[in-house]
């Protein structure tokens, strides 16, 4: 009897494992809209109705904010003439398999990001925001801003936001911002409180003083001791670029 | 315009970067199992006709032998008499999910993995595999070779029988030895040939031999060359203890 319980123990750690298949379900999913096997619903996507086949199941599993809404629930096809087929697809690949396929949001995180905040993707939203924050320009920073004051994307609009206020001097001169004080004003009067205070804050903090910043020599560190007034001037003759390091943390 | 390109140039390395919500692809149709919204078939389960709605899409996406087959696809309630509901639902958080609750398996590896053999889920088989391989005992291994076999479970047959061929001593006074005789006999004869293969090899290598297992003295090895029979007497003395490591790698 005791070798039995010996010769059972001696085995436990000895028997080899079973390879265990690695998870399938996002393939399968990913599948299943790529086939549109078993499909209950099909969008009539665009000016040119192009039909794609999805399943009102994953539909219902996936988005907070129903793309079906009571009345289209029972319908077998729903007409979306305001979204450009490959956007919608991309959308629907993202609902059915919680991913984006790499490069895909280069070119439509913009409009991604409306469906996103449509349907309640928050998930979806967020990759959004993230690639429209890689791509800030002082060009583009303001236009994007916009959307993200529009799309109730906060992360976007505080980065949007903090990008103005470093950069305030090269981006009060683009198209954007003339675009943005049209049509959110209200916007630009708490972007100029807030360049206002990072400013003033800046200039009260040592550290940041442009005089650091441009490397003012020992001696003029001294004069700054002894004749503060001349050390001003010294500080105002650096003109433009005493500018340029105002916001530049 | 220098100062603008190097501005957008000291930016991207600063943005603070976006944080993104993990997936809930999971979650969320685990909760479209839990609350059956927009089920489009009903599931009636065991004798006492348990009634479990699901959804036709995620059956078709997961299960590549269909559950739903062309005679079942259109009806709204498919009976399954012979399942017990606990396992069935088992069955369908797997198919939804890809994974098995914590301990779900314990009691039920062997029921889940003829229905994983079922639907082609093999996944779940290589799951239930791996939780009978664990489960392995003297007693109950002859009758988890017969469950292996009936149920292709080609991972967890061989490892029923290399377990079986160490302990065969043990092993072939089990009753679940003497059932396997009656049900599977082809096998009996495999399992005798792989023993005595084993056997004859062990005894060919000199590693792995009872006197040195046994850990004969320097003075036995010596009497091993030069008088071999008197050895050989010595070996068989052991008894029972030369029978125990035969198949003890």
């Amino acid at each position: 009897k005791s070798i039995v319980s010996e010769a059972t123990f001696s085995h436990k750690g000895s028997v080899k494992h079973v390879t265990i298949p690695a998870t399938t379900l996002i393939y399968d999913l990913e599948m299943l809209l790529h086939n549109g096997m078993g499909s209950d619903v099909t969008f009539v996507v665009g000016p040119e109705c192009e039909r794609i086949p999805a399943h009102k199941a994953i539909l219902i599993a996936r988005c907070p904010v129903p793309i079906l809404t009571d009345e289209t629930m029972h319908l077998r096809e729903i007409n979306v003439p305001d979204f450009r087929p490959d956007y919608f697809r991309v959308l629907l690949h993202f609902i059915y398999t919680d991913k984006i396929e790499e490069g895909m949001l280069d070119n439509m995180a913009d409009e991604l990001l409306s469906a996103a905040q449509r349907f309640g993707l928050t998930r979806l939203k967020a990759l959004c925001e993230d690639q429209l924050t890689r791509s800030l320009t002082v060009e583009n920073v303001c236009d994007i801003l916009a959307i993200a004051i529009d799309d109730e994307a906060d992360q976007l609009k505080e980065t949007s936001c903090s990008f103005i206020c470093r950069f305030s001097k090269e981006v009060s001169k683009t198209e954007g911002f003339h675009r943005l004080t049209i049509t959110h004003p209200e916007m630009i009067s708490q972007l100029f409180e807030r360049v206002s205070s990072v400013s003033e804050r800046k200039w009260r903090d040592k550290s940041f003083a442009p005089w650091n910043v441009l490397g003012a020599s020992k001696q003029e560190h001294k004069k700054r001791r002894e004749k503060p007034n001349e050390f001003t001037k010294w500080v105002e003759s650096t003109g433009a670029w005493v500018e340029r390091f105002k916001f530049n943390d």
